[in-house]
């Protein structure tokens, strides 16, 4: 079972075996990723084609075409800012369940758990069972975690939503009839993001959104959230 | 905080400060739950209106009209196939989150654990503080584990909906403009339901739905169905 990128491409950025990427996805795959010459990675066309690809340089080369049918046709990365205990693990193991295709935790100002390099061994090994036990095709990425500005300002993407108890905010499904090839959803600790946080998000483009009228644990909320973002792209 | 039954009337049952019980709400409050003259139980009307009751005799009185906005215009009841070892109290936990009325918990075939009478009381004291914590309204109802086929002769409701992982059933969202003002949903153990429970509760009304294309735990499955059915009764 493969622990491989996923990006999301154009028809137009095939030519041949060729794969021109974009330089979002030059940015993504080799400053975020930080992947090498020679690395694989998924290419798909958010509806229904998926391929293996290398990088070659900075551009990509298609290897074979992949059968695919317990993924979902969209790439959503989960951005979490890390629970206290050991939340974050039982968020790992949903998650995967949920079809997620890479997690971002994050340590945002009210995160109190400053993790260990062993943490990030543990999260993924629990994302490569839970991908197992799932029966999907691909092991999401866990990323290392960054502070909350890093991974605003890394997080380009048209669908970027930030997740907030309070506030009078659109419910999450009545946005899915907007969701692209390309997700990002941010989710905070116990006792929800602080002002600052929310401002600089919005101020980067993310939309604010609710989940319900009740007060979600920072371990129940990222389920929440990727149950009704999995259903509004699969159904 | 108030544990108390929900039940969902018809504006015409309302007869100035009687409450007209059909057959089927007696049987339930009466049979399934037990409730003696003078308990007190929540009437909705299942759009907006919420008032506090009482039973006398096998009639409801009004006693007074109550405000709600953190809670579901629907009842939900969950029939939980107990999974193995302390799951069942991140599904109790996470339902209440998500503003379950009512958990019936099933001793199905596939179901190890015994629960003791010490479980059930761990797991009114976990809906308890989780309906604190997500600020809701009430405390949902947790019942006395029963046998998968008792549960399925005592739920009567015209929206009574069983998950099945394997098959190809409708998607939850795809009937989910069908709900109405009571639904009963069934799950699962590990390893899911035996063919023959299936074939049981099917013949009894039970509408067989997926939760989508992968394989979720027995945990998570419940978190997903309430996240989904939620997000369509509250949006």
């Amino acid at each position: 079972m493969s622990q491989l990128q996923r990006i999301t491409i154009n028809p137009s950025q095939l030519q041949e075996s060729q794969l021109l990427l974009t330089p979002q996805q030059q940015h993504y795959l080799l400053r975020v990723l930080r992947s090498r010459d020679g690395d694989k990675f998924i290419a798909m066309d958010g509806i229904s084609k998926w391929w293996l690809a290398q990088l070659i340089g900075e551009q990509g080369q298609i290897l074979e075409p992949l059968e695919v049918t317990t993924e979902l046709p969209v790439s959503i990365t989960l951005m979490v800012a890390l629970p206290k205990g050991n939340g974050c693990d039982d968020i790992v193991r949903c998650s995967t369940e949920l079809g997620v295709t890479c997690i971002l935790p994050i340590l945002s100002d009210r995160t109190l758990l400053k993790p260990s390099p062993q943490k990030l061994e543990r999260w993924r090994r629990i994302a490569l069972e839970a991908a197992e036990q799932s029966e999907r095709a691909f092991v999401p990425t866990i990323l290392e975690p960054v502070a909350f500005r890093t991974a605003i300002n890394e997080c380009a993407s048209i669908h970027r939503y930030i997740c907030e108890a309070r506030g009078n905010y659109p419910h999450l499904t009545t946005v899915s009839n907007k969701f692209s090839s390309e997700i990002i959803i941010a989710i905070g600790p116990e006792g929800g993001w602080t002002d600052q946080e929310l401002e600089i998000a919005l101020e980067s483009g993310f939309q604010p959104i609710s989940l319900g009228r009740r007060i979600l644990r920072a371990v129940t909320a990222p389920i929440v959230a990727l149950s009704l973002i999995a259903a509004a792209c699969e159904v």
